[in-house]
């Protein structure tokens, strides 16, 4: 049976990323603006409600997608028979190819988080993924700035609207000789009005990727913040490298040694602070 | 029965908000840095478990009953009889004066929204709240610009350790004679590692306050951006002001519209824009 035939059959439902209004300024000037859209999109599995997510809606099918990956409720891509989104109704419907799917205990303890958005998880995720192990990976210093430079300079909504995350997936194997390039490839950028969804929905793309499509040297840049339910979601990625233009949290520190993850924040141009897993920045100058 | 016996009794469990860590930076400098601390509080009501917040843990005890004040899980805060706050266990035991609490049902929606943290809610909220009816409240240009000067100059973990919102309570009642003057009074400034707590936060403070030490005539200002979930938050404290330097978002906007809420966003010196509720703003001068 080939590849495809696993793949779950995905709606196209991309919305309007944007809405224009109007505000007024401390003048009394009229500006016309454009402001992110943000619209509730709730997620059933076999009928049943898991949950409603508040977002943007540039790709909600790899949203949901990477949403169930993350929060660990469907182990396997090939258990999911079709995700349909349906704006009209808000709702994203997932069938799974047993119709059968049953959703975590109705007590189960759930954890709302610091981030923005998609906080809520069940308890024990943290503790499983703590005992993830990550893969090999290293990045150049030289990569790491061309990361930074691409994210800067790639199209975003934000430059339009404001108020919204990015995120992207960046591929550190220059080709298949494994030699190191120092243009790391941009495979996906997505924006969503909370930097977690925005990294489900890369979760999402990546899920689906064929082995042969796979990004083999996975790093992933955010605008958002680090804390500890971003390294969660790194985690569950197989991600060994992440950026951010922000900072870190005590929590989300203490999960990055605990797995090796390598954590870079306050990249900006030529300049950023290494948190955590060191040990994966090549030709770095050593302190000392 | 004096005010003070229904009242409930708090603990004063505040933690500390920094964590020293090195980082390296891209010379390879060891950088000694303070990052916030970020710690889950399970908060149980009745030994029922509700929730587990990820927070800074300045307030933990206003933080629990702003959370339940704007969960709308208790209506009357004479019904609590103690919050205990206990970081060794990271558990928040709020008893009832009945002792049967009755937690929403289980298999009721739940809204993951893109706020930074508390993102979790039962969906019938949202529809509750934008029935709500805001109290009359105006400000002066002169006033929201002293807002900003004076968060501005508020010190702040954030100065010290970024990753950070802040959340300020403001009365803009100058004195008994209901004069207005130019320099609101800063009546409580919070921080948390997301803005959903700071607010909350806010909440549970002002939720204590007797008839006499209420705010009577509030602002909020906060660091983060206006969604729709902040809105809510806002109207369930009764708050027909609100201010940030971020911006909103499509639903926050609508929803300050049917409720009237005066939204000022990317406040910043001497600037600002005025996204809905603009009849709220005395002095400012008219668009035409």
């Amino acid at each position: 049976m080939p590849q495809g035939d696993h793949l779950p059959r995905l709606t196209q439902a991309a919305a309007l990323f944007t809405f224009a209004m109007d505000a007024v300024d401390e003048t009394g000037l009229v500006r016309p603006l454009l402001i992110p859209a943000e619209r509730p999109l709730t997620v059933y599995i076999d009928r049943q409600e898991i949950v409603t997510l508040m977002t943007l809606g540039q790709n909600p099918e790899w949203l949901v997608l990477g949403y169930i990956r993350n929060q660990n409720l469907i182990a396997d891509l090939s258990q999911i028979e079709s995700v349909t989104v349906d704006w009209e109704v808000g709702a994203a419907a997932v069938a799974t190819r047993t119709g059968q799917f049953k959703a975590p205990a109705k007590d189960a303890p759930r954890v709302v988080t610091t981030g923005c958005g998609q906080g809520s998880m069940f308890g024990h995720l943290y503790d499983q993924v703590s005992q993830l192990q990550l893969p090999d990976g290293q990045a150049t210093q030289a990569q790491l700035f061309s990361v930074i430079d691409q994210v800067r300079e790639h199209p975003s909504v934000y430059k339009q609207a404001g108020s919204m995350h990015g995120c992207a997936l960046f591929d550190l194997m220059g080709d298949d000789a494994g030699a190191v390039q120092d243009t790391p490839l941009l495979r996906l950028f997505i924006e969503d009005v909370g930097r977690h969804n925005a990294l489900d929905t890369l979760s999402g793309w990546d899920w689906l990727q064929s082995p042969d499509q796979r990004v083999r040297r996975p790093l992933v840049y955010t605008t958002g913040r680090l804390t500890s339910e971003m390294m969660m979601k790194a985690a569950q990625m197989a991600i060994p490298i992440v950026m951010s233009r922000s900072g870190t949290t005590q929590m989300g520190w203490d999960l990055a040694n605990r797995l090796g993850l390598c954590v870079i924040g306050r990249a900006k141009h030529r300049r950023y602070l290494c948190f955590a897993g060191g040990h994966r920045i090549v030709g770095a100058t050593q302190p000392g």
